[in-house]
């Protein structure tokens, strides 16, 4: 952390503010310059508040060098993490697909589902069980029955299966889940993801639709600090003024991820643009880009979907897609 | 709802449009031009999902027209809501002023803070025991201890109590809590809001930072179709990529808000800002645009506090904002 | 300048990087400690691609201390400036308001809207005559000609004349007009702003809308380089994910525009809400904050305007929002 | 345009609203229903200003379903345009990948940059000449003399050249110049863009940075009304609230426009991320998800480049980038 004084500060000013970094754990080293003191701080400064700094009146400005993310961190751990999901191993340039329908609506719904987009190449089976919905009078979900559906497509066609989580008491109902998602809107959600640091599951952590590269890696942190390591990062687009599609999605946060952590990294093309005609190019770019994996919205009757229908695909226009992704592959950027 | 029907489009498809929308309870109309073909759609729409129609092969474009929030919705509610928090009451022309700390840290500091700020004029005191922080490795808030010590500061001062929960779980520590916040994180933790729709206190909900007015009016409608009309909306500011201040307000939504809903319009400036130095002046703006609160950080010693010192005003700087807010107040705009 | 060196970097490459440094006219001074060595970069550094700096090698990070502006920046400058504006003078606690039609229309048109605004206390008038619009389909202005029935306007009323400059060939045009605007959409138009150094007419130079107000301060430093010191800054909203209003403005730019720069600020209620209906609490906000001035569209009749009528307010509508802002101004936050 | 009428108002209103809607030249069309009331306006609504319409009493909202933009839209023009650039052709299946400095600094540095980039596959060569910097302190380009060094490269190289106007008072030294680039902070100079659409050169057209792709394709659409069909589109990101790359890109414009718009579309990676170790990843993806091209920041020596370095590649880097885009090319989505 480096904090530049106010033009003009007296020793006493500049003293006591070397001798208040120190209460904070802080070492601090002074530079006098002619035209600018500037004072850089050696420790640990994860816990102190920059905005704090940055308010102390013989402060001109602050700056953080190290970044505030430890066990997410690459320079920590050099290696790729390579998660395994209950089979399918996914990072490390293990590239898997989990596919599937917005919400399970009924047992043959998602057995029929999870069949089609493993014929076409899918390793994981996706499915909402709990469904967070802007409105309150939208359709919710099955809940736990939902989950049993998925566990019973599971044990159909042996996909693991992943699944949304919005409530830390629906816990003990995700036995069988593979994979426990955490939705874009709940990223923030600390009281949730401190739980999931103990659950033993991997958690696919979903970009928040406002939210910084470097914030969701403090949300990866809550959970790997809780002593979960197996963490894959989703993004699936932010908020912005362009409405030509649902949100915006910059394919280079992959490479970015990458330089900044060792996590596994997963596009979603369904949510990321709103439109199902979107998502067989994205994904294809998102394959090219170097992108850890895929997680689409496929339904077998878009027309009737219960949620969602707008961006899904058909199972045969996921095969085709499958398809393209296959032989973009081994053309895949693998810059780390 | 108005669907625009492609052009080129044959009757037969048209014909199941229409019949396909009657299978969603709703009334079609049909309105044939020369270049263009609508169908407007009567009945209860709040239950489509208007991206699924507009996925549809005929469909061009479709509109909604109606709002998707029904209680809190001015159309069906004209009067303001006021609401009582324990004493005070807020909205329909009453102002009030929450204030207090980001964090409670003691029982001697929240006492001492809410006598300061009730002698500046504040009827309401705030502070945070449950705190939602970016980091793992920040201050988390005294929890359970900290609702205690506000109870304390309450019985001392008789001021009313507002502090924010982040576990539906941790609802039995509310008890003597007057208004249960929600933070900007949570505004879309649907099942943290369906449990609060039966709790029986007022709620002051915060916007989140990358959400629309509308959303958080359908995140207000969970909360009131779960039975409890007491809700008091917070606009706390947006993110965007200006970095001059630490989030964007556009004191307009006042006017939008009252136009829209019946609900009480309460402003944070220090959130918005991030700057206690901006505390004022945005507070001065927020009582002349017509708002009816203000929600406010105070501490006794900003450089010292756990969290969020940098935006916090000393009790000096909040007693010289309300004297110049009070000023202001008998020429706030008061169109609804 | 602060320049951190990556972790790892050898004598070799950090010496390397201190010459390199001189080469660009600086004087670095190199701070090592166990755990972080910086470099601190004194001299005008304004001239630095701190771009280029952060790409090299060895650097781990690049922060800028100094602000890039000078002629702008209140720290050289610690006093208000005071624009005359053809007689009105704005900034240093001179308030005044703006108002007229988007488009000037007719002489008749614009003489009307003239004498009515002044009647309610307006002391500039503004028209469009040579319009930005979206569609090159849509109204144009009426260039030269509308000039001169501004100036007709002028000569009728005593008000002094605001209009936009979109051309650089168009400025022997401008003659009689007395304060020059350039729009937000040529807020970066740098050839433009050049020019308009050395015209010797006050600029309104408005925000764009993606632009950050060290960006506006940096474009008014275009136009104070080139000799004129007479800019006003404009806010008029910025562009976000909000669809509610037209556009986001945080009034907070105001005091932060007062604390970076002595240049005075105007707020445009108008193109910011995008809504007649929303000027007016806009405007006593805009007051309140302490903004140096206000600029309002009016006409008479704007269901039939060729432009921009969503937003015009009527010569009624304009002498109640008058008189609402002079009952506020006494009270407005005075802070610099 | 679709008008739903507010509730409660009477025949008179409508009445009004109808015979005031055929005075603008259109045919309404009145659906009454039991809830809702809607007109349905036929004929050429490009020129209403709809926020106009939405702003009268009797009003509740208004809808545009048709594209405001003619000459650009893929509906009136199916088949793919096909840009001739001084040889090279791009668009219909046509990929170019135009390669240069950011500034030409010399006649020796540019001739260089074009032999290295052209032997690497560029079949275009980029250099700015004017150059829009937001300093006015910063390096402002080589001007008049920096053109005849591209043209010189060109004579020596064979590659047609690119480069950016900034004033329309500078258009009769683009003589030599193949493609006229309007940079981002130009999109909206309606007043260059209407030159531009009598030059007869193709023009390469940069969104700018808070524009919708509708307004990019109404800005093609001033260059295309005024004659000259030959427009390039080019995404180089839009301005949001991540800080890790300098903009933020959406692959998806490229389907998102190739549906839209029949012009071809091009991708600039570099200043897109800002980052020359992006350039790569970025340059594959565009290619995979059917970008027509891509225009890549090349110097020979970044270090020293007088702007951008930073996003610079070397000729090094820029060899291998070609090679992986040969590559992927094969396997580029095509869907229209």
């Amino acid at each position: 952390m480096i904090v530049a004084v106010k033009k003009g500060a007296d020793q006493k000013q500049i003293d006591n503010l070397l001798s208040w970094l120190r209460t904070q754990g802080i070492q601090p080293s002074l530079s006098v310059g002619s035209h600018q003191t500037v004072i850089g701080c050696i420790g640990d400064v994860s816990r102190i508040d920059i905005g704090l700094v940055r308010a102390l009146d013989v402060v001109e400005s602050v700056q953080r060098i190290q970044e505030p993310y430890k066990d997410a961190n690459r320079k920590f751990h050099p290696e790729d993490t390579v998660v395994d999901c209950g089979g399918p191993k996914i990072g490390g340039g293990n590239f898997q697909t989990i596919a599937g329908p917005c919400s399970v609506e009924s047992e043959e719904q998602i057995t029929g589902i999870a069949k089609a987009v493993k014929a076409s190449g899918a390793s994981m089976l996706r499915g909402g069980a709990f469904k967070p919905r802007t409105s309150p009078y939208s359709f919710q979900g099955l809940g736990a029955e939902g989950i049993k559906m998925l566990a019973a497509a599971k044990k159909e066609t042996g996909l693991p299966i992943v699944t949304e989580i919005m409530n830390i008491a629906h816990l003990p109902l995700f036995a069988d889940v593979d994979v426990i998602q955490v939705g874009a809107r709940n990223m923030q959600n600390f009281e949730l993801l401190k739980e999931l640091g103990h659950c033993g599951k991997p958690v696919l952590l979903k970009r928040g639709m406002a939210n910084t590269l470097e914030e969701l890696l403090m949300s990866a942190e809550y959970v790997m600090s809780g002593g979960n390591a197996n963490v894959i990062l989703c993004e699936r687009g932010i908020r912005t003024f362009e409405t030509a599609t649902r949100n915006t999605i910059d394919l280079s946060v992959v490479p970015v991820l990458h330089h900044l952590s060792h996590l596994p990294v997963v596009i979603d093309p369904s949510h990321s643009t709103g439109a199902s005609r979107l998502v067989e190019p994205l994904s294809v770019a998102a394959a090219a880009i170097g992108a850890d994996g895929l997680i689409i919205e496929v339904h077998n009757d878009p027309a009737h979907a219960k949620c969602d229908g707008a961006q899904s695909q058909t199972p045969a226009m996921f095969d085709e897609t499958m398809k393209k992704v296959r032989a973009v592959l081994p053309f895949a950027c693998k810059d780390r």
